[in-house]
């Protein structure tokens, strides 16, 4: 009896993160959408304002159950973080998109096209060592992605030094620049995220060994 | 005995609670009052940062019965929460007039005053809900303290996302705009703040069912 | 047995922290150095990354053998705390080094010597505060290092505002403003995680008490 009780509410912290690493990669598929569009509108906003509030329902979704659980697949702060960091992502993607609009900011940047890619990769890879949890078994697997967003996350830093220097050096409107540098750092930033979840990975993974 | 030693500390908590929500309170009248002035003076951050300091003072001291304490009324790290968070409210209302004295605003701005209200506003119905925990009896009146923080921290994104665009199209002096972008930041940040104890509560309200 | 499996292990989390505030000292140093030549080149950028590159490895160190062990000298929260913040004055330090390479920003400027002064003050109180957690009987000396760590923080706050105030009103051209407004928060925000750090350091010490 106690195993029909637990089991199942274990299970579904699996089926959970599964939802909420594939709101990620929707985020992030429109994300590399919309910037190599002209300019974002009210309609491309409130896509992934859409998403957004997905993955806010997963994540306190995520965070009731964990309240309600005894036994957890894994330590309860693991699970905290991982659901919060997840949220981070598409949160982060979304205020780009957002300040994107406020900014009006015009036309497909090449820079910001070049970060997309970056990141759609890195989030591809989160959602893969994510999954992998749920089958211990293939820890070289997981290991790899985490590898692999750590990798990306360097690739990202490299970008942002040189935009922001090309910017400096090369826009002599300080408005622009405020603009341009705050996207970028965003951008950079959603790598950051996304080597923090595979950080939490690799601390679940070590503990499970 | 046990009961004797125990349950004055539990007891503490909630007390040093009220105070804490008293100075969140404290410091967000004389904000909206500080706003409406024409310009910070020294005078008035000192105010500010005497509460600031009384914040601090408390959080401490929470944190401090925390470490001796072994019996808690909820659990330890929602305790840690709401006391870092709540300390943040006061931060972040005190980092605000404090840069606008070392800015020199000179006042008043129409915007930050109608954020001064919805941030009234919001620490008002945090400080109904950490209150409430007392009495985990009327969980109904809580929630609704909690979805009243979260309808406002919306508020406060559109009211943000509007004030910044305005400001990007009608201000020609970058100078004005870095000082404005930071300030309409931080203002919305507070709204912020406010939903992270929003959901701390509701955390602390779900485990107590 | 027992003791023999456990207390080596034990042990080590001592040696692991001095190694990292060594770290931290070494970073701080360099950090002197740097902003009192004329500008940041790549081979001064790379002496600061590999630092942190070190730091960055007895983190994850540090992280691995909290998951692995389950006899720990004070609490796990604690352990990961004291990691992670002390990484961060690390990586923070860097951040200002790199920036100061991608912004070009011709030196020695007099407020950022200055800053430095106070952050290695600063750091050396945090390892001397780090260092004492070996030897539980001397608190006071810990408490007179964690004291001054605050102290140290508030005269950073009164730094960072005089310097902000001076910017903003002396410097007209508005990229010099964005470029060093971040430097200066950034040298700020190293006084904030050193006062983090001595937070740390002072709640270990009153669970012992």
């Amino acid at each position: 009896m106690v195993l029909v009780r637990f089991f199942p509410k274990e299970f579904s912290f699996f089926d959970v993160f599964d939802e909420h690493v594939g709101l990620a990669v929707e985020a992030s598929q429109l994300f590399r959408e919309l910037v190599e569009r002209s300019a974002v509108d009210e309609i491309a906003l409130a896509r992934m304002q859409s998403i957004e509030h997905s993955a806010d329902e997963t994540t306190h979704m995520l965070i009731d159950q964990l309240n309600k659980t005894f036994i957890t697949p894994f330590d309860r702060e693991d699970i905290y973080s991982l659901a919060k960091e997840l949220d981070d992502i598409v949160d982060t993607l979304t205020t780009i998109v957002n300040r994107m609009r406020v900014y009006r900011l015009a036309g497909p940047n090449k820079n910001l096209i070049e970060f997309s890619l970056v990141i759609d990769e890195s989030i591809r890879a989160v959602a893969s060592a994510v999954k992998g949890l749920r089958h211990m078994k293939n820890r070289k697997a997981i290991t790899k992605c985490c590898v692999e967003v750590n990798t990306l996350e360097n690739v990202g830093d490299s970008m942002r030094d040189k935009v922001l220097a090309e910017l400096f050096e090369t826009e002599s409107n300080p408005i622009n620049v405020i603009k341009w540098k705050e996207i970028y750092e965003n951008a950079e930033n959603v790598l950051d995220i996304c080597e923090d979840v595979a950080n939490v990975v690799e601390s679940i993974v070590v503990k499970q060994a």
